[in-house]
């Protein structure tokens, strides 16, 4: 049972129905996920995760649409986010993933993570070579730069 | 400092001088990341891990390298490992990625985790339609099939 | 040294720099930290993530200041993240922490973290009286709904 | 099904019994939360996780009480430690939180798991000014010290 | 219900039917787990895994397995994995832990979990003279030795 | 450097003084770790985790020594804590533990949480029996019991 009750399109708010359609209509459904239920009991928030879903996962990028899954399931999984899990990798199927797919991209994860507690324990230090090389400068004068730049 | 030597070729055993090899004929370099020589300190954990890298990251598989280089980067920079996020974001921008494919990347994984938080904290429970259809049956006289079966 | 260059004020884009003076006017400063010049090199991110920051953090809500501040930093150290504990302290102790209440909120963390893993680890399931009451409806006729309501 | 059976007040030895006791005088109830039963299963260490718990989150002290309980429910629900979710929350509502502040308090520990993978990804460095003042000495003749303070 | 249908021996690959019976040899056992069914979806990764899973856990070495067993406990506990802390707390309690002991045991990692955060939060440096005291020097000319050494 | 100043003896109060006296005696040494001089700025924080440190880690228990220290140590991995991994690496040491033994440990951690994704990523639900078999009875009349108890 979810800590707030899922808010239905009936009893939803003007804001909130507005997102709803947004969500329905930008992904072709007249399904609405229970997190965008749950989330519609503070419309503002409801509004700016959907928000940033949209942008972010849906709106086209350079990352291509499967890779963007499954990042965001390997962090799903990393987090033992049950919903989650479950979403994405419903999500993912969609995009073709398969069940031996699906564990391979899970071994990675597991790889990952074996790998990273191995570095981690034995504290070592990253190579020179790793290291990005540009030289940073201090931030400068800011607000003069600003004012110069809106005098032109 | 790492928690133990850095092991260097002309110090190294045999069985480490055959990892040592192996690695630099398949990376096609003659430089011997960290990590490997820390591990070296016990030879049969150097060779299990360098086979399993071999093997889930190097070898071709369904998933498309920088695609697991990218989840396996997800995993580092969720664990916040220090020399992970360094040497993979190193092998991802040999894939292709520039700052702004970077960027992107952690925009997704900073998204994720927040929606899984969102998820997590209100306790939202997954929708029917994510959960697997399949029917588990339990498990069935594995050893007597496994005999029968060696029979034939 | 970060895996991207830190943006200048004087070559940014303007996009960038409408980000950088509404940070320099809303936090009445004409300095721009670290994580903001990182994330310029993608601009649609930057606003993107001070737009949040903006909305959550310091628009005026019913929490008040300080609690978002330690919420925030309490996620900070529990993830380890050096810079986000360097500058969300910060942050807390221009809203009055001193070193005994960092000591004290670090002990709250700590004594969570602790009872946590106690019932984690005991795998004790939640007691009745703890679980929420609602009884949550499947989502209905959303389209239907909405068309209905586009109708009035 | 915990790991561990709940022990119950008849069955419960006297040591247990006066935690139990202690319990329900300073909650002024009659009822034991499960994780109490279930560390009583070692009953030194029931006495000192209930000893650390009244301390540290009952004891008036210098942050207040509903802000304690934000710091413990922030890090419960990064740890995703379902029972703590559930009893926190419970604790927090008792406090005043409501649905809609619930919401906003997720929102604020969401948005720092996004804004730490974001800094963490791109390992950006902390601001000079970030960073502490204060000249630390090495530790100094402890036992001569404490001799001679001992003979005063 | 798991992401993947559980094989069964009946249906299983000769592949998969061969780790199968090493489990049940090694175990002594006709049964097997629910996570090596599952694997079975991807046969090259559960040869994989089990192949790790006995030279690390199973195999005799310089660590005995009760020890390993709470190490990999600790481990599970900490992410919160519920299969795992089912699986190993069952297999620690066949090497003798009994309920007290896996309450000391849980309390030794709830501690630790508190003394992390502390650390964390407070940011504290590590003492000199906990650091290792060896020199490591850089990788040097590995192809060039390992032609030599070949040449011998 | 650390969030606060490292407290020295001489400028300790009583109260600060009475913990690092109880270290060095305990510990029999003449140095205090930086861990104990930074809680000293919360004396009540100080003498409660250096209590529970003691009870927990010094005191014998039914888990020996060098188990207890793995376990603090598998966690401090886990969570990435830098000044854990170095000052229980170091007991640990101090207990026997060399370098590939250190290794080995670490390839259990590392082992432990590949296999725990590997089960979370799949979602596999635990195998019936691995669960406890014991029957929980709802909490019942404690005060009335402790009533009566109190009488005899």
């Amino acid at each position: 049972m979810g800590q707030v009750k899922l808010v239905n399109y009936e009893e939803a708010s003007p804001e909130v129905r507005a997102v709803f359609d947004d969500i329905m209509k930008t992904r072709n459904t007249d399904y609405i996920n229970n997190i965008w239920r749950a989330l519609a009991v503070n419309p503002a928030l409801l509004k700016r995760f959907w928000g940033q879903m949209k942008e972010v996962m849906i709106k086209p990028s350079r990352l291509d649409p499967l890779t963007k899954e499954l990042i965001y399931l390997a962090v799903s999984v990393n987090n033992n986010c049950d919903y989650c899990i479950n979403s994405h990798t419903f999500a993912a199927r969609k995009h073709g993933l398969d069940d031996a797919m699906l564990a391979e991209f899970n071994e990675v994860v597991a790889l990952a993570n074996a790998g990273n507690r191995l570095t981690m324990g034995l504290q070592v230090e990253p190579d020179e070579r790793f290291k990005p090389k540009h030289a940073d400068k201090p931030w400068s004068t800011g607000k003069k730069s600003a004012a110069k730049s809106r005098k032109k």
